[in-house]
């Protein structure tokens, strides 16, 4: 896929139109002729008959244009029609990209003869979106490369309405339109209307001079064209639409180099120490696509007009949030939708669908029988206050604590992060993520635990240094990461017997030793994300939610759950923000431990990657520790946009279409390739849930084997990679990952690789609908950084 | 303006048309003709010849089926044009949408002798965004009553372009579609390509044979026409549609009747007491439009049939976040062309266009020469959680305290509130809010303070209870609100100078004698939201904010500031996420006190009330506390979806309509009645910056004199009404108001109101678009039920 189009030197723009018939060739014919300097025109697909095609007629009638028609269908039917009827299947989509792109990047090439502007007109085919040759709408088709857009408005009766529904559907696809040309008709008056329309939104709107009625002898015709044309050109019936297209390449190329500079003046970047942060750090992002970010390229355009902008993977996934692809129409409909049905509606008290439906489908999709609840926050910090509240709140109700007067605090796992508000700040251990903040007191006791990752093609699993276990144990070692997971065989195991004893020991030492009470239980199940992508043993996570629910004496003297589905010993909150909704490749990871947690908090990947939402899931039993006659023993929580409909409905379609993807086996070429490694040599399936990454499984083999690498695995969308650290003990603060992704930001010809590093760990991560080869293309980057 | 339109027993949609001349009312015949039942078919607005008009082919061709239409223009141009032709000027957009609602409203009435289902069909004309008879698009236009759709799709070259925009124009707009039918044509095949595209949408497409060519014999045209329509209901070309359209009917009203008690089951809601909570105490809210909700109607069915959706007029501006109204078509393409551009691009290292406008565009809205930087969270709170820990910082940097060994407090307002998140829950002092949750723990001392309100004709300002100032001050009286907002005049007043010697004093006990560190000041300027609603008199914060600042000596062992702007004394956070842009009718509340806060917090009003945003401002002094060689000093806060282009578009868009509604004078006439009375009887403008309301000034003025009433206050969009309480003191649990709040719900003949209260405060919201009209009709409200 190429990456979106824009020259210095060349001004180029996409000309759709309003509807077919419009007169797009014609309009074009006369900004050909109004154009100084060289132009070129291209019509990527031109169906008809090869005499009325419109690139000859920009070449009889503009006749110093260079003209382009990459395919002809003889037929005046739709292309996706008419390549249907010839024998020879058509372009693919991206093969008509990358077509256009190289003609304009040849047609941008400055010569030493030309100093001046040149430009460039791209005709799409009838209205925006007549589909293309494979069907795939213009509009879409076309997305890619982003061009500005001269649309030809309708100057017929009707016309009004499908200029401006044109117009919208360009723009919910982040088109920027330019300019609104069309034909005068004094009857209908089309113009007059759309002008003041488009005023409002600051795009010039020009009405030329309607052409003469089409003559049946050529030659007549002909002669009414040019005369048409010259008159047109004598008269300058373009306005100043031409120099207004000039001024608006001008001023966006003047603010693509301005920007990067304006955001280090005003921007306070997070996580961000901005000491030395210099405007060349900062990367001018004009859009995005699928899986790439288009940005300023930084390559110096110099004496030669190189592309200035460059595709870049957005290998963090946006700090984890993407599932379906920047720029996603449906989704983007979707926003509109809610936007357009509701605005938001304030919630307490009040229900409307995407809020009652996004519910209904997430605790269908958790399949955890304890989940009966749920709670609407705006991001994953929040969503984990909220947890905390619920979980303290059950536990000192039942347990009969008065948390004002003692600190009941969590238990958790050492590495754990639960976002940036201080109350869930105070969830974990101090660190360099909290120890600079003024109010962080940290609340809890934090587990070191044993950690997962492949070393030299062996799955090994650590134990914490320091520990009992690491006195006890040796490194355990799997030939594949499914024995890891196949807890059913391993909760017997020696090293299940060992963690259940050290888990249950430590506890009892701190409650009846120390006097520590605890209220939840935390955990990122599988993986902790922010802490340094930390893969922890399953079978530890499922041991310790196993102590806490079989030996609910360790806490409190015992009291009895009230059912099946009521928390015992201490509710179990799992922090689902990072790992949840696919980003492992299951709805949820908790069922890689098989354990139901009493809370979940789900985020990121919830909205498919586009707005802040976040849910937190609890049980009946927690949910009725705040039933009360006394208003104020409510969850007295709730932001001003709790449940926003554009939040909701995003992710319900977003949920929907992932859930879909699952049923219909949109991964199993990804699953296979573990599948297979997994079952080798027996090449039979392996029983149980899949376990599988779409980084392949070769690579993490060979990666494991790279001198340079301490560790590497994979799980659903995650590649992680712990380098070496020379010059410390890893961690935050490292700079071990930085000359990888050094490396990965240079990227190949194609396109760079934005990558995240925790300390001396590099991560990338893709989306639910990354496509094999790009993720096959970047592997190749990797390998040849690293092997 | 009419409620949405839906009745049980009568089915009715919208037909809107993918371009004109696709055929619309022979499929509305051919609909008709398949319909059982009653069937009335309303054509609101008809252009062309009358003997060709749409409602006389339905008569000759369905003859059984009831027509109306409103207004008929003989010319076939589009409805604004032919109606500028008329000398009789047209019908307003909302006399024509009552017209229509009262047709509906009619036909919707049962009849003992008819069971069966009721029809109705709404014929537009033209294309979905051909102008009504005002201007206004239809799809604009009829957005009110929200009626489902049926596209009728257009089968010529260039339909499939056409049909699909229409179709995203409508779904922008929150129309849901239930049916696409269009004529089958096998030269373009428009409809297997749709076909597919809708099935994607789960909407039914049928392709209906071509009627036959017109001809111009009119006897002949109608025999074929006969003929045509004959053999369609022979061969049931409708397919299953008909069935279709009424299952989506029945379901959408068994979801309706559902939807509540489903609610009940799963949703937790914030700030409620779920004990007791029943399903009928929901909402159900269907969709919302400009100030209005569209709720499900909790009138009873009976054997009447009486409107399912009620409008509620939505008093509380959905928790203070509306600004542009409900279902704003503006905003909602706003935040799809954000969607559709970028999706959500990680924050750190990158910069996009709508993060970088909105950031400059808030700078300069804010003019307030300190703060130069923009840090981007989520809401309220998390933003107010930044403002903390950048004030915190600074302090203790400045003064050399290790905050992780002793507690640095913050000074505020008693009744001050700054959201949910623990650790600014902890900004706030004990309270019903925050007592019960089990990790609060108050770190700050807290000013009460003298209050305004209108009481009796007269604003008074009242001095706080047991406080020196109660002791040595009576209440002060103004004549006008201006009067109390006249800083320059009462800043040497005696009550100015016991003020700043009040606030001197209490600091200089809490420092020096009890030895407490104060790292910030934090004010919610002139109103105090969520405790109350609380004003403050701005003297006193203006005194605060002085002393301050005038005697950094009270805090610590002089430092010098380092410069004009740098702050001095404590950084000074203005918490506007409620009283910021525009809620009070200024983009700042700030300059009511003509302080400039060293950091400010914006949320709310921000996305002009669509999708949750927040900003923190912040001095360039307080942002280089952050700077070091050390990455771990920079401020460590970022959540997921910081700066989402979505948000940041629609808050650039909101932000810009906002300001330029003031350059434009939109709120003249709301000023005017304040300006007026204010300098009465001299009748001139009053000097300096406005203060004014929506909210009528006599309407105060009246209130305020009610036996029921403690005292009353407007500004910009709020009102608020304090209520005798028999039984307490007032504040959070007191029930006083909710039989206002009941009569309210009420409402009249043509809405209800919905509101919120705070304790015995009733207070109700408008947005910054809110009418006139409406207004007043809620005025009369209020005046029925208090004088």
């Amino acid at each position: 896929m190429p990456p979106a189009a824009l020259w210095r030197s060349l001004r180029a723009h996409q000309v759709y139109g309003a509807n077919t018939d419009v007169g797009k060739t014609i309009v074009s014919t006369l900004l050909c002729n109004a154009l100084q300097g060289s132009v070129g025109f291209i019509k990527p697909v031109s169906t008809g008959p090869l005499d009325e095609a419109d690139d000859r007629h920009i070449q009889r009638y503009a006749p110093h244009t260079l003209t382009k028609c990459l395919f002809q269908f003889d037929e005046p039917v739709s292309p996706h029609i008419a390549a249907a009827q010839k024998s020879v299947p058509p372009p693919s989509d991206t093969a008509l990209l990358t077509a256009i792109h190289e003609t304009l990047t040849t047609w941008a090439q400055p010569s030493p003869q030309e100093q001046a502007r040149k430009h460039a007109l791209l005709e799409t085919a009838g209205g925006v979106h007549s589909p293309g040759p494979n069907g795939t709408s213009q509009a879409d088709l076309y997305r890619p490369l982003r061009l500005p857009v001269i649309l030809i408005a309708d100057a017929r009766l009707g016309g009004i309405s499908a200029s401006i529904s044109a117009y919208e559907s360009l723009v919910l696809r982040g088109y920027d339109v330019h300019a609104v040309l069309l034909f005068k008709d004094d009857y209908y008056q089309n113009h007059a209307y759309l002008r003041s329309f488009f005023a409002k939104k600051a795009i010039p709107l020009v009405a030329v001079p309607a052409p003469p009625a089409r003559v049946a002898a050529p030659e007549e015709d002909g002669e009414a064209m040019s005369a048409y044309y010259a008159r047109a050109r004598r008269e300058g019936v373009l306005g100043g639409v031409v120099e207004q297209l000039e001024e608006m390449h001008v001023r966006r190329w003047e603010r693509l180099d301005a920007m990067a500079e304006k955001a280090e003046r005003v921007i306070w970047y997070p996580f961000t120490q901005h000491l030395g942060l210099k405007a060349g750090d900062i990367t001018v992002v004009d859009s995005a696509c699928g899986d790439f970010f288009q940005s300023r390229s930084s390559r110096k355009d110099g004496d030669g007009d190189t592309a200035g902008l460059r595709a870049t993977f957005d290998g963090s996934a946006s700090w984890w949030t993407q599932g379906l692809g920047h720029g996603n129409p449906d989704l983007a409909l979707s926003a509109a939708y809610a936007a357009g049905r509701y605005g938001h509606v304030m919630f307490p008290g009040n229900i409307h669908e995407p809020a009652l439906a996004l519910a209904e489908t997430l605790l269908e999709s958790q399949a955890n029988p304890r989940l009966q609840r749920v709670f609407y926050t705006d991001n994953g910090s929040t969503g984990m206050e909220v947890a905390v509240k619920m979980g303290l709140r059950a536990a000192c109700a039942r347990y009969g604590w008065d948390a004002g007067r003692e600190t009941v605090r969590i238990l958790g796992l050492k590495g754990s992060y639960h976002g940036d508000t201080i109350g869930v700040m105070d969830c974990s251990e101090p660190s360099t993520f909290n120890k600079k903040v003024e109010w962080y007191r940290g609340r809890g006791f934090w587990f070191d635990f044993p950690q997962v990752r492949m070393k030299d093609g062996v799955w090994r699993v650590a134990m914490p240094q320091e520990t009992a276990l690491a006195e006890e144990m040796d490194e355990l070692r799997f030939g594949e990461l499914t024995d890891v997971f196949d807890l059913e065989a391993r909760l017997d195991s020696e090293a299940g017997r060992r963690y259940r004893e050290y888990i249950r020991r430590t506890i009892e030492r701190l409650v009846q030793e120390e006097g520590v009470k605890f209220g939840a239980l935390i955990m990122e199940p599988v993986i902790l994300g922010a802490g340094g992508m930390l893969f922890c043993d399953p079978l530890f996570q499922r041991c310790l939610a196993d102590v806490v629910r079989q030996t609910p004496e360790l806490f409190a003297p015992q009291t009895t759950p009230a059912g099946e589905n009521d928390w015992s010993g201490l509710p179990i909150i799992f922090d689902e923000v990072f790992t949840g909704l696919y980003r492992l490749g299951r709805r949820s990871a908790a069922s890689f431990l098989q354990v139901h947690p009493d809370i979940a908090v789900n985020a990121k990947l919830l909205t498919g990657g586009l707005v802040p939402l976040c849910t937190t899931l609890a049980s009946e039993a927690i949910f009725q520790a705040f039933l009360s006659p006394d208003k104020s023993d409510a969850l007295l929580h709730g932001h001003s946009y709790t449940a926003h409909a554009v939040g909701c409905q995003v992710a319900v379609d977003s949920l929907r279409t992932m859930m879909r993807m699952e049923r219909e086996g949109s991964w199993q070429g990804f699953q296979r390739d573990w599948a297979v490694a997994a079952a080798a040599p027996a090449a039979a399936a392996p029983a149980g849930p899949l376990t599988w990454s779409v980084w392949s499984h070769g690579l993490v083999r060979d990666l494991s084997q790279a001198a340079s690498v301490e560790g590497v695995f994979a799980l659903g969308t995650v590649l992680s990679i712990a380098l070496h650290d020379q010059h410390g003990t890893g961690g935050y603060t490292s700079t071990a990952a930085q000359g990888l992704q050094h490396r990965l930001a240079a990227g190949g010809d194609q396109f760079a690789v934005h990558s995240r590093v925790l300390g001396n760990v590099l991560y990338l991560m893709s989306s639910v609908t990354s496509k094999a080869e790009s993720l096959r293309a970047i592997e190749e980057v990797l390998r040849g950084a690293l092997l």
